[in-house]
């Protein structure tokens, strides 16, 4: 009988380094492949970054409360994140899209509305893709091209020690908006004469329906001369990509948690469903903010730019990774939730995350 | 009331006509967006081709005969094909993947062997990608980067009358391949002691299982200094592309029944099963061949290269698209069967196919 071995066995990024590992790459325009959150080729003076991530219905997403324009905004901006993640602008997508025939046509436009006006504000063209009919649910597939100087491209395993390290916006808040959007659902389940009840929560429920990639902070960096030495995107939670740039680059990390930027809505959701919203910016997912490292002497210059925040600093890789808490403990950082295959939290497994 | 407008009246590409119309090229470095095999973008010397497919559990492939291995061959194949089709090389690609939480580990590896093998075959680096849980059936989306000078590359649009229409390999044969494996599935669901018998239709099983790029036509092109006028892949039909370089470069056509190349097997398992062979040659899909223009001069030189046929000619737009049958009757080609949103046929619906 054929050996079987199930998928959660080898966790989330397991699975990702067991079937790429021995990959070698063979053409001289193949600058990086798998590991980093897009993929690095060189055709010539500018060096092309390359990503793709994949939404799918119940799993990525729930039709029942996500509008299909905002979707559709929320495909390129995801995908447009992980150019911001590698100090690059993105320039291209190409969408492959499977839908249902019980879809119409107005709602396939209000999908690529969505689409082109993220595209707009990102300054992305949408240069190809493919359409096809599912028997299931909906499944969105985009692909980014994105172009940086070689020497502007950072990476998620340069990070040194006793270094600062940084978020952009804050956290935790695209995870409470789903909380509260899963809520409602369910009230609205049981009584479907009830209206959801999303006031002053407004911002919590955008952050989750309509993210955007920190561009913004990529062309501030540029035009302060501000270069990051690791950088990647928070799509999994800042614990995990912590992790990553610890693991990638050999460094250890401490992390406060007073410093790490919650907003007023995330707090006070999280309070109301009786949860820990730092438990919720460490492993929520879906912020797309920007984590990076930078050296001790860029202090001043980075606190001084808007929506950036320095959360704590790398140390040695023996030292470990760990987040003091506020009331002095100190706590291991641990990577939790990434066990995709037997969870049923929307999270991303993604080679070029 | 929302206005609801089935998909199926549109038609294949009147959807994506109506859904890309309204694109506007932005960036420098996007040269030709949708309307071809490939999308072509400019980064420096070498021009970049860029095409995404995606494969649907159910509707382009069916996992009881398919084995994951050739699933995953085929899926870097047919994008490779669209990267030929623009007469460049492929040399990256990124996979996205959607698979239910019952797959194991072996059988992922299965298909990750088999686009390994794809990729080897093709020079081909697997540059990055996305994994991810599907609550349903697997999906498949695969973006391929090719190069060629810009000087090389051959559009659909750039066909002129009084051209040589010629074909790579055989037609219809992998569309014979897919009846054949389904008969056999109908088959077994009905007594499943019975075992398949696909004694004399290695070839056709092959064509539809392990279906090739044909980079080898490719530079076999550039060997003999040869350039297409336009030219497209054959993954639709012979009829729906010749249409596709028509239509694109306002002109007509008459190709010949007895030109068309078709081989035993198609036509023996055809007969079999009361089907006509040209019909499957003009209709069928996912032959993966070459078609493409070449001035009447070419005609030695391209008689002269193994695995070519010359199968008519272009005309004036004002003539219409025929086909000349065996017995000298005259039948205007249509585009059939790709009205895919209401049809079970698995067609590919691409805006860059």
């Amino acid at each position: 009988m054929a050996k079987y071995t199930e998928l959660s066995t080898l966790g989330e990024f397991g699975l990702i380094d067991h079937l790429t590992r021995t990959i070698q790459l063979k053409n001289p325009s193949s600058r990086k492949g798998v590991g980093d959150d897009a993929a690095v080729l060189d055709y010539g003076d500018k060096k092309i970054l390359v990503s793709t991530d994949m939404l799918i219905q119940g799993i990525h997403f729930d039709l029942t409360y996500t509008p299909l324009k905002h979707l559709g905004y929320k495909s390129v901006a995801v995908n447009a994140s992980d150019i911001c993640a590698m100090n690059g602008i993105p320039r291209q997508i190409t969408v492959a899209l499977a839908i249902s025939n019980h879809f119409s046509v107005e709602s396939l436009e209000e999908f690529y509305a969505g689409m082109y006006l993220a595209c707009e504000h990102y300054g992305i063209d949408l240069v190809g893709g493919d359409t096809t009919s599912s028997k299931t649910g909906m499944c969105i597939s985009i692909t980014v091209l994105g172009e940086a100087a070689e020497e502007d491209i950072v990476y998620r395993n340069t990070a040194k020690e006793n270094e600062l390290i940084c978020v952009t916006g804050d956290l935790g808040a695209a995870y409470m908006g789903l909380q509260l959007l899963e809520r409602e659902k369910l009230v609205f389940e049981d009584n479907e004469q009830t209206q959801p009840d999303f006031a002053g929560y407004e911002y919590i429920l955008e952050r989750q329906l309509k993210p955007e990639a920190r561009q913004d902070i990529i062309r501030q960096f540029r035009e302060k001369g501000f270069k990051p030495t690791a950088m990647i995107d928070i799509s999994d939670g800042l614990a995990s990509e912590i992790m990553h740039i610890c693991k990638d680059s050999g460094i250890g990390c401490n992390i406060y948690e007073e410093k790490i930027p919650i907003d007023y809505q995330t707090f006070k959701m999280a309070e109301e469903l009786n949860m820990n919203a730092t438990v919720c910016a460490l492993s929520g997912g879906e912020d797309y903010e920007l984590l990076f490292t930078a050296p001790l002497n860029a202090y001043d210059q980075l606190t001084a730019m808007p929506g950036i925040t320095v959360i704590g600093h790398t140390c040695k890789a023996e030292q470990g990774c760990y987040m003091t808490t506020r009331d002095g403990n100190t706590f291991e950082l641990k990577a939790q939730g990434w066990t995709n295959f037997s969870s049923p939290k929307p999270v991303e497994k993604n080679a070029n995350d």
